[in-house]
């Protein structure tokens, strides 16, 4: 054959998201969508009309024919978070490699029970964070790490807010406790978490403290909340992360360094798919009198050949090829990037149960 | 005579400031530059020479000059911050309005002495923050406080960063304690709180928290912090704040709220003196798959007939006629801005010196 088959996906469970996984999957050169399942056939054949599936594409009515079926290479799963764990684990003892919704798992504990069985059964896993494989994030990543035009991180801004309707705060899963117990902070906050470890190349904060204006809804879930995350005395480094559920859609992330500025106010999903940019500035002064600036923001574009979702997909497939025609074992940099996430994670929501107290980690 | 005679203003002290505002003492139409002094005739005249001031601009050698000349109506003074409580006393007490440099005081108790003087002698007192009078500014607040556009405000976040370089945090006045003794707290944080302050209709907020991240120098002064500020439970908002001598020049305010969002990463000094424009979202929404918004935000441009300074200064003078011309009480407004901005100011101080423990107002 002159070229290695394409991973082969299947769906579990028919969320919205999973629409636009679907279209990366099938965008995505080294991946097909094979199978889409429901716990009902019903509503998976919807999903597929609705979708404008290829008529190839399986259809299956209930989760466990997927992870079944030996042609399945890869599994993407936008399951409520509560159902993950059950999913993740017996995905993994299937030998399928795991595309996992975010927020990934209710706690650490049960994230290492998933990775545990990725690990040992040789699959590789990734988190379903899309903007961490936008071109857009490795061409800011080059330059916040440019020590002339950039020099060390003093402090990270990220915020994560929407969509504020009433039908969302009333009826979404990611407000119900036995869905997705983590609200904002699991929904929006893993977002800011990332970008703040992100910028830090994944380096663990010291200490993380919950500010006292959480809100939660009746059933206790947090619809809205402001942390600070710091890294250790001697590196200065401090990450303000606001998330809400009760305010107009933003997703913003500066970086201020001794020598430069970024800001970025779609990080998460750019405004358009096929070019986003962001701000940059290195050496800003003022003007004589400083009655202006003399070096005002650069705003750097970059083009993207495919959508942020598809190249997530395309690296899935990537290093599934690589542990199926090589025998590489499954690469720990996308579950290390999830795991700390989710540490900090952990650390915000205990930071918020104790009343806001500061949380060492 | 067809017109009221310009409000004429001296200058006591001649810092790097006061060049911009000598400048906009000259452009504002309703003022006019009568004399400029330091505390040695030889400084007055180089800062005369270097300036190109006009040969009609007098030139004292002593502030005790200035203050005792019956034909100055105005004082401005840039002066540091240890300075204000004694001049800006004995300059109301000579019936001279007063525009004073920022950080007026080093606490709210000097300030109340300022405010008290000006108040029994019926001058006008004014902070020379210069944004607040930038046309920007007024186009904003107008956009903020549209309800259905914008909606109830939940988060407010400012940063001021600048410049980090070596010349400025071994000389300059803001991180000596004997002349600014408030560092970045008093430079930069004026500017933060001021900023929140005026986005909640100068509502003094309940808590304010500074956050474990704060650096000093060897002399105790404050180089870099990060706060929030929190208003009244009910109320929802809350604002975070950071401010370094250690960064890269930055000056940004966001605003998030139920509807909408607002972003100007040059509120303090806009990049460009004739025009400056903000970011504007209202009912952000993604499009068809989440793959792109269709809502993005809009740039709102606003021409500036005069410079904000110049806009200030006329502000100043437009008071002081109605003092001179129809016996008018000074105004309010501009006091109670400050000293809300001072009590903050004091509360975020306050925070620091308890380490990081929450001070209520």
């Amino acid at each position: 054959m002159s070229e290695n088959p394409k991973i082969r996906f299947g769906i579990i469970g028919c969320a919205n998201i999973a629409r636009k996984v679907a279209r990366a999957i099938n965008l995505a050169p080294n991946s097909t969508l094979y199978v889409i399942a429901s716990r009902s056939m019903e509503k998976a054949h919807k999903f597929a009309a609705h979708n404008g599936l290829s008529e190839t594409v399986k259809i299956y009515g209930s989760y466990d024919q997927v992870l079944d079926d030996p042609c399945v290479d890869a599994v993407y799963m936008p399951l409520p978070t509560t159902l993950h764990l059950h999913w993740a684990v017996l995905s993994a003892h299937k030998k399928k490699h795991l595309l996992l919704e975010k927020p990934v798992a209710l706690d650490v504990a049960q994230l290492d029970h998933i990775l545990e069985a990725c690990e040992s059964n040789g699959v590789q896993f990734i988190t379903g964070t899309m903007w961490l494989h936008h071109p857009r994030t490795a061409k800011l990543k080059d330059l916040i790490s440019d020590s002339k035009l950039f020099g060390p991180i003093n402090y990270i801004h990220s915020s994560s807010t929407g969509p504020g309707t009433k039908e969302f705060l009333e009826n979404n899963i990611r407000v119900k406790p036995d869905l997705d117990a983590l609200g904002a902070l699991g929904d929006l906050g893993w977002y800011c978490i990332e970008a703040a470890l992100w910028a830090k190349d994944n380096q663990l904060p010291t200490t993380v403290t919950a500010l006292p204006d959480v809100t939660k809804n009746s059933a206790g879930v947090i619809l809205s909340f402001t942390a600070s995350i710091q890294w250790e005395p001697l590196d200065h480094t401090v990450a303000t992360i606001h998330c809400s559920f009760l305010s107009n859609t933003s997703m913003d992330l500066s970086i201020s360094a001794s020598n430069g500025t970024m800001r970025c106010n779609d990080y998460i999903i750019p405004y358009a798919e096929n070019s986003a940019l962001f701000e940059f500035t290195s050496g800003a002064k003022f003007a004589e009198l400083h009655i202006g600036w003399s070096v005002s923001p650069e705003e750097v574009r970059v083009i993207s050949q495919l959508p942020q979702e598809a190249l997530m997909v395309q690296e899935l497939s990537r290093l599934a090829e690589g542990i199926r025609e090589f025998g590489y074992r499954p690469d720990r940099k996308w579950p290390d990037i999830s795991r700390n996430t989710q540490l900090v994670l952990d650390a915000v929501k205990k930071s918020i149960d104790l009343g806001c107290k500061p949380v060492s980690l």
